[in-house]
């Protein structure tokens, strides 16, 4: 092309950022606590790599993502790498490979960066996203996913997030209510695309003899235990009433557990989970459009169960105070290098300088250093 | 291709691996080992991103490494992105352009992975590599060279890597040298492949008038102390001369802030260095192979100097104790909540099971743990 606009040298593409203090500081910090909660509850970290085998990663959960995987050709092998776009689908081999022999249940722990070809939401522009979560894998239970909800809110707690929801879904349900009810395949896409729009009007026109229960369904979306209430007098075939049960099972579990916590139900959302089986969660601040985190019960690639929660660092830390840096103190070019060591083991940052006098004092703090460190006397800047 | 083997599930890209437990505990902590290291000398952390425009990287610094790239296409612009084999050459970016404003010295950390297409050294075989390391912006000057030498050496004896030597060089000396000397072109490739090779019978043989210079500069190598008193009765044409004081100097600064740092110089290396444009520093661990980390002068983009050092935790976690897992305690199913909280928060794991009785205490042998808790009672198993 050859009327490209001038290229700026500190141009980056869509959605990769540099990140710069205080927020790098504040992600990292935000990492490690989170991941300090994880390990609290059992979750031994591991560290899938940045790249696979495209056979690889996209067998199994990974297949639903094959459209936000960048590719490259391996030189070696001449076979195609996918740069991961999720960690999940990388536990959810491991669980079926290297750790297969490990005893279950199974709690593992991971952060890391991750690259989707496009942003994964419409709120959100970041192509590189990083992703800190737990899996367990083993038991298919409400408790099992009550266990990795209520961790996730005692995280996101120790973070300092306040007023977090979890809006709890489960996709599977829809699809069956319909094909038990023997809804014809013809109708379905309609009557699905009026669902997602919540759209009663719409239901009501497509939903046939479904068209009461799905609206109450509608209706019934709201506050986890107004909802749980609500779903429990719905008369439903058997089938997608074990499937409902399981949702106002899992809804109680973490009640259990988290009495205080927000929680919403919408039985009846199904939209933009890829590789979920069961209850899905997605986490969000009150009154903010980015999700915080999400996650849910999936299979496994040899479908052993399991289920995660993977939150979000990089729009977390956008929500918390930025982590306070180290208090500066200025070296001259005189500081007594012992006492500099016991600063910094106090906890200072020491900045070395190569100026005295005066011109100490506006090095210092044109660096941003309140104190100054002159042979073994401390100054203090006013 | 229709003869190849069967693929494994499990099969990774040569180069790319899963870190399990106790390693990306190990891993992980000896990072936040290093950056708590670099901020307590005022080094703030920034987060570059992962793939950036070719265009960008390839400027200034990144040239040197373009053989090391993986590209992709992005899609929204069609111009090519680099997934980053080396974090500084975005550093020296960011130094010309995000932080050009920001008072010198400027002084950043960052810790993250990267990705090369082949490994960096014979002796390697990852491709996906780990860096974490500090950038010192602004002057230049043995004592800055010897700051971020220092600030290396403590960082590595705080994570408890013993034996370290640093190895210094000088990679533009041989060059000047071989320029200043007037060593005809044509005769100046044998010359250098006989250097690099430290093949003192041809560089007497391709080296002419300064056959006698360069086989004493051969043997000079070795202990730094050793190797500057014979450097400094060496005569040398004067801009050579000058560029082979500052390595000395380097080393007086080094030595004066760590007297016992186990420090050689070779003022013939010059090969393997990219983009360096001065006193440059490898690491190795006494009787192994591996890089622990690298660094040096450089250039950023505006040619503004800098000197930095990256240190490889990934290598470096193998030198190390495993960081200790939390203590394990199961959790019966009648285990007290605020028990469990108690013990997390005094820095146990607590391991939810779902068993009672003779049953729980299986499980908890089963999932590594030696306590647990039944109501409020903690029973150590023997």
């Amino acid at each position: 092309m050859t009327d490209d606009p001038p290229f700026s040298p500190a141009l980056l593409p869509a959605g990769f950022v540099d990140l710069l203090t205080p927020d790098a500081r504040t992600e990292a910090r935000g990492v490690a606590t989170l991941m300090d909660v994880f390990a609290s509850h059992g979750y031994d970290s591991v560290r899938p790599p940045l790249m696979e085998f495209e056979e690889t990663y996209l067998a199994g959960a990974g297949v639903a993502l094959a459209e936000q995987c960048f590719r490259v050709m391996d030189p070696d092998t001449r076979r195609m790498m996918v740069l991961r776009p999720d960690i999940t689908p990388q536990i959810a081999r491991m669980a079926a490979t290297r750790v297969a022999g490990s005893p279950r249940p199974l709690r593992v722990s991971y952060a890391g960066p991750c690259v989707v070809v496009a942003p994964v939401a419409a709120e959100e522009s970041s192509r590189q996203i990083m992703q800190t979560g737990i899996e367990l894998i083993g038991p298919d239970s409400p408790e099992a996913d009550a266990e990795v909800m209520s961790i996730g809110a005692e995280a996101l707690m120790r973070l300092g997030v306040k007023d977090v929801s979890f809006d709890l879904t489960m996709p599977p349900f829809i699809p069956a209510l319909l094909e038990e009810a023997g809804v014809p395949a013809a109708q379905r896409p309609a009557l699905m695309r009026a669902l997602d729009r919540k759209d009663a009007a719409a239901v009501a026109q497509h939903g046939g003899a479904l068209a009461a229960t799905l609206i109450a369904l509608l209706d019934a979306t709201g506050a986890a235990e107004h909802t749980v209430a609500q779903l429990a007098e719905l008369t439903l075939p058997p089938k997608a009433r074990i499937v409902l049960d399981r949702l106002i099972d899992t809804v109680a579990a973490v009640r259990e557990i988290c009495p205080a916590l927000r929680m919403t139900v919408d039985p009846v959302e199904f939209r933009g989970w890829k590789y979920h089986t069961g209850v899905c969660v997605t986490l969000f601040a009150v009154g903010r459009s980015e999700e915080l985190g999400r996650g849910g019960r999936y299979l496994c690639n040899d479908n052993e169960p399991a289920c995660g929660l993977t939150l979000r660092p990089d729009v977390l830390f956008r929500m918390i105070p930025p982590t306070p840096a180290r208090a500066r103190v200025y070296l001259a070019a005189d500081a007594s290098r012992q006492e500099a060591a016991a600063l910094r083991s106090q906890g200072y940052a020491t900045v070395r300088g190569f100026a005295s006098g005066a011109q100490a004092e506006a090095e210092a703090r044109h660096l941003g250093c309140g104190i100054i460190l002159s042979g073994t006397q401390r100054v203090d800047l006013a």
